[in-house]
């Protein structure tokens, strides 16, 4: 039976007397339907206070210090094999709702047992943390539940997207464009792909790619393999990227590159697109842009840039000279949840192809993109995508550079820097510990050289058993729960599995952590 | 300069005596660099107290009762002209930080400004309002910022995946499978045809599509336009998807979607994918799942069904039927962020073939999917998606699960069809308006025939007129921000524009809400 008023809390009780769907709508909260209790937790969660739920989140988040700043003596993880944490946790789903004290557990629970991005002592990923102006934006988004589609549903965040977009464009140096947010850096690159394909081609809209001769598409043997995972989707075949020789230090080598192009000719094969890397996964090294740019000039191909990682340099004076060219390049693509402390997903896209995004990817939807709306429907954005809705990630960009300003921003990633370079010094200086090369994005790679090893022939016995040396000093971390770091190895460039250390903006990096990284390291390796 | 001392606060001061990038880290709260006043609002953000901002953002959820219940008096949007709210919101992005009073104005103007869709009177899209469990669940993902690839990572959210996972396939009929959340529905849709194409031919993956016959998919004229655009984005074409006629209600015709298979294999071309709908954006009708089924198992085709909307209709025992046959599906999308209130995004992709997901898309990055672990890297899922960085989109909807209790949701999702029940009587017995058919899924459709144009010859003239009465009332109801209600015409039908009127489960519809609908627009449309 539908109800006739108007229900403030959405508690809607089945009527137990029956099996059937019969329901009652019950206005207000004084009517418990598991509530025999006068202690708030016991009550049912559809007759709990109001915003309870929100503020234990919120106690939850000041208490952990997510946001403030976490202790180095915390825990970075409080660590549980996947069968174990099955049993900690009760993941069953039931028929009945929970108490405000068992929903108030879970969420307790969720905390206790998740990594601990915000840690000082977390460097595993290419993000880390959260910054507090950043997650109030996040909040707000998702009490605001809309959709980044049209003007109609996301006034407020549709202008915004605009204007972060063109501040982007500006800030990268595109004199005119467009752009997206897209839901991660690897969907970022596939627009790339996409508009490349479109660009060279554009009745493959229509048409598809299948009287073409192979399209081939080109990055570094340090790319991301975001490139080979678009290339399969989108119809090229994973046979069809070919991955570019790079120089010792992993960046792409453009001569390589132009011999590439030839060859792929000579096969019969159509060359389109080049995706240049700025901040490589691994060795974080930034691909010579001008270079790049002057091949593709010549051959006719779309640049792309991948600076997913090492794009947030760009507001730094100091180290901004590792994107030199970026403005050359046709599309880039960027994410501020790497390196900035924005939470996931905040990824963007920009071409400096103005109109290019809207003429290959809309299809004029007549239910969502009305011709006849009472406002300038050129606002609408959303025939611009392949999603169709849309979440708002715009908006927590906008709000943390706007109320933290670019100067703050600029210190802040000059400080990451800054903790790279001071850690591979240290890296360097101490006994026992071997850098890969030097840094240019905020990777520090390097291997630990266990006192039993040091001194030794280094022969492939010996580099074998420092294969072994970082995947068990990381298990012990992890199982103490004092620091997490990435490892892993480097088949085409020959290096087995050294560790990778990376800095970010949240939490501030200091010398101290990085002191303690290392020592932390040599203690738990010491018997290896 | 790297600071050494540990930054609790992260406030990084640029040294204003020159234009170099040396920084200054300050530790705790007490150093405000615009700090001149007593009163907290002027001070500087980095100096603020903790949680000052999120605690705002929640204060302002509870004010407005986002997720407590919104009065039907308050304005459903304050409506301004793209450029009005541009002279309103300063958008602009500069080098100095903010006050802590300059990022809450910015917050409240944010929610002046936005479009309420937590209001009882939005109906514009397939989605509305916020629950505030589910809410709960994406402020603490927020929170922890993490990411969905690893169990390294994401120990409690990788569980929890698995979890939801499992439950779904169960809870859709599959016996075994696999299953994934994407970044909404379009792109839960793609996977579909992905793996479809897959499965066909699997050296796709790594040769690509140029040297087939042009591969064709199927859906029906009331289809999403996201098989189009997947199509055009997996270089199939969008000329190679086929629109398959419906019936008067909008259901694909089986026999003609045979009779199109037929037609295309004349051609030379090779079907291999049909998309059936539950639930159509427009119409809200449900493609006859069981009949599809035989064609595609005859024909030997995949079944995907786009249940992103009406897929929710699987919990109500009244209305599941709706879905028969889908057990048979090869996959299906459904997005718990339409009618549950949850927040965008939340999309689920299933499909019963265990194991495709993961041998369709790996590209085994050995810097992610390390194989030497300290734990059963089985868990891992990232390698089975398009993405890298995932978001945690699946936390939201099992806490919602949990907490709320399959008993909850499935009274809530009958009133969602109730109310559409009701309003499509009253749209029937009322004068003045014209139900287009009877609602399957939670859609209304109907037109307002004003007074003036009552009781006339309904000549091609007169629905030339009806057509401009919709978007009329429209921007009539946007402005004095009563009410939201999408409208759209329907070529393939011949249907000039009508209101869509769509009811979710957040907040509860009530007959007195629908009753308020049909008198709103017959007082907003009464002079036309």
């Amino acid at each position: 039976m539908l109800p006739s008023v108007h229900v403030n809390r959405q508690h809607v009780t089945k009527d137990m007397s029956n099996d059937n769907t019969t329901t009652v709508a019950v206005n207000g909260t004084s009517h418990g339907n598991s509530n025999n209790s006068n202690n708030s937790n016991s009550i049912a969660v559809s007759d709990m206070k109001d915003g309870e739920l929100l503020k234990e989140v919120l106690e939850l988040v000041l208490k952990e210090k997510l946001v403030t700043g976490m202790d180095t003596k915390a825990k970075v993880v409080q660590f549980k094999q996947p069968q174990e944490l099955q049993e900690v946790l009760d993941l069953s789903v039931c028929n009945d709702e929970s108490s405000v004290q068992e929903a108030k557990l879970i969420l307790r629970q969720v905390l206790d047992y998740s990594v601990k991005t915000q840690h000082p002592h977390f460097y595993n990923q290419l993000y880390g943390g959260i910054d507090e102006v950043a997650l109030t934006g996040a909040w707000i988004t998702e009490a605001l539940n809309t959709n980044q589609y049209t003007f109609e549903v996301a006034p407020v965040f549709i202008m915004v997207e605009h204007k972060v977009i063109s501040y982007l464009l500006d800030l990268f140096g595109f004199t005119q464009g467009d752009g997206i947010f897209a839901p991660g850096g690897s969907i970022s690159n596939m627009y790339g792909m996409v508009l490349a394909r479109y660009l060279h081609q554009p009745d493959i809209k229509r048409k598809g790619i299948f009287a073409q001769k192979p399209l081939v598409a080109f990055t570094s043997d340090q790319g991301h393999y975001s490139v080979s995972k678009s290339a399969a989707w989108l119809g090229l075949g994973m046979d069809n990227v070919v991955a570019v020789p790079s120089d010792e230090q992993g960046r792409m080598l453009p001569k390589a590159l132009k011999e590439a192009v030839e060859e792929a000719r000579n096969r019969g094969h159509t060359p389109f697109f080049v995706n240049a890397t700025s901040g490589t996964t691994v060795l974080g090294t930034y691909d010579p842009l001008e270079e790049l740019a002057d091949v593709c000039s010549e051959e006719g191909l779309w640049l792309h840039v991948d600076a997913c990682w090492g794009g947030s340099v760009i507001v730094s004076k100091k180290y901004n000279s590792l994107l030199k060219g970026i403005e050359r390049a046709d599309s880039l693509s960027w994410n501020p949840h790497k390196m900035l402390g924005l939470s996931l997903q905040c990824s963007t896209f920009l071409t400096r192809h103005k109109g290019l995004l809207h003429e290959c990817n809309s299809a004029r939807a007549t239910y969502l993109f009305q011709q006849d709306k009472y406002y300038d429907a050129s606002y609408d954005t959303g025939d611009k995508s392949i999603q169709c809705g849309r979440k708002v990630d715009a908006f927590k960009l906008w709000f943390y550079l706007k109320v933290h300003g670019i100067g703050q921003l600029r210190s802040r990633v000059d400080l990451a820097f800054e903790a790279s370079r001071y850690l591979a010094e240290q890296v360097v200086s101490k006994e026992g510990f071997r850098l890969v090369q030097q840094p240019e994005c905020t990777n520090v790679c390097f291997w630990y050289i266990p006192p039993s090893m040091r001194g030794q022939p280094e022969t492939s016995e010996w580099w074998g058993r420092i294969a072994k040396v970082a995947p068990e000093i990381k298990a012990r971390m992890v199982k103490e729960g004092r620091m997490m770091i990435g490892y892993q190895p480097l088949a085409c460039k020959n290096l087995v599995n050294f560790f990778r250390m990376v800095t970010t903006c949240t939490p501030v990096p200091t010398s101290t952590h990085m002191d303690q990284v290392l020592n932390t390291i040599d203690t738990l390796g010491t018997d290896l």
